[in-house]
């Protein structure tokens, strides 16, 4: 990558993951979680997500779910690599996070966990705080910015005028260095939203949890 | 209408909305929003929303906002019915929405409000509970349900295998009859995500508010 798209992807993506998953949502058209995609040697779907993978041209190394959303063909072409859980009480994307996991693997970037139902969005986005607490590193990329899982007092990547919002979950004595509109102790998810980065980083500081959402591209 | 499509529309939407604000999202394209588009008599667009709407072959009543994503040909084609509001400190949505209120207008439905940036989504989906404390009747219908602000004990209609979500927003003692999965004093997004409507209607006890996703669609 060009080094300026190398700087665009630190400012969304903290850590190199090791694994990526891909929901059942809008498969990927933005060229950061495609590429991210394309440079992942493991690849684990969920379930009907392995269909538009493999639509793309791109092959599952693991297939996580409970297997009722994967096509005929896909079923039997990639029987070797299907993980069946069958189990109700966690949805697919929490199931190939905790097969990766229990496979030792710390780091993992999410792609398709958006679009389509907006429950499931809603869902998949406040799930990354639970993986956050099983000791996970993880980062959800959409088709225009990644959501990353923070808490307590934090240093982030960014560049001037990325579009910045964030979300707050439990944390109080919120405040921040480096973003247009200084952050306070806010609850509702529309107060936190709207923000924008002045320089190439910004540091929040907080005590308790919070989601960061940054965009790819800056404002015009 | 068919009498079943009565029924359904009934169980997304709990009232005839006087005015339809069309946001800056994706454009609907789910025959219910459409038909509730076309249905009405004051359509208000959120500035770049109108671009969508004119596309679509109808026509605004009103545009609210700062007008900086309103196509050259639009704002001469409708520049009786642009109402400029250029302040900061609210979204376009929020502006339509007050701009309905302040002529009396109570019940009023939101399309185009989701899609896109994902931040944008989250935020107009919790202004909902904004516009309910203004004392308005609000729902959002996207392409696959729609978003209902509630507050205490109240009842609502639905059908068979109808899927629901309940996002808790500050309610506690949260209790349900006619959910296929009880509620419980829940605060995290996605454990309140993937119920069912078991009959015709179902009931939430709590006190606080809560926002209730219902889908269109009967789970196969």
């Amino acid at each position: 990558m060009y080094p300026e798209k190398e700087e665009r992807l630190q400012a969304v993506l903290p850590f190199m993951p090791e694994a990526i998953v891909v929901g059942n949502g809008d498969f990927p058209s933005h060229p950061f979680p495609l590429a991210m995609l394309d440079a992942s040697t493991c690849v684990v779907c969920c379930d009907g997500g392995a269909n538009a993978l493999v639509e793309s041209g791109r092959v599952p190394s693991w297939i996580v779910g409970d297997g009722d959303s994967l096509s005929e063909t896909n079923r039997v072409r990639f029987h070797d690599r299907i993980h069946r859980i069958s189990e109700q009480e966690t949805n697919d994307q929490t199931k190939a996070v905790t097969f990766l996991a229990a496979k030792g693997i710390r780091r993992i970037a999410l792609v398709g966990a958006t679009g389509k139902r907006e429950d499931h969005t809603l869902g998949n986005i406040s799930l990354l705080m639970e993986y956050q607490r099983m000791g996970l590193e993880v980062a959800m990329l959409t088709d225009y910015g990644s959501f990353v899982p923070a808490a307590d007092t934090e240093e982030f990547a960014g560049f001037p005028r990325q579009q910045v919002s964030v979300f707050n979950v439990d944390a109080v004595q919120l405040r921040s260095e480096g973003l247009r509109y200084p952050l306070y102790d806010f609850h509702s998810w529309w107060q936190g939203t709207l923000n924008e980065v002045t320089g190439h980083s910004f540091r929040i500081q907080a005590k308790g949890r919070y989601l960061v959402y940054r965009t790819y591209e800056a404002k015009k």
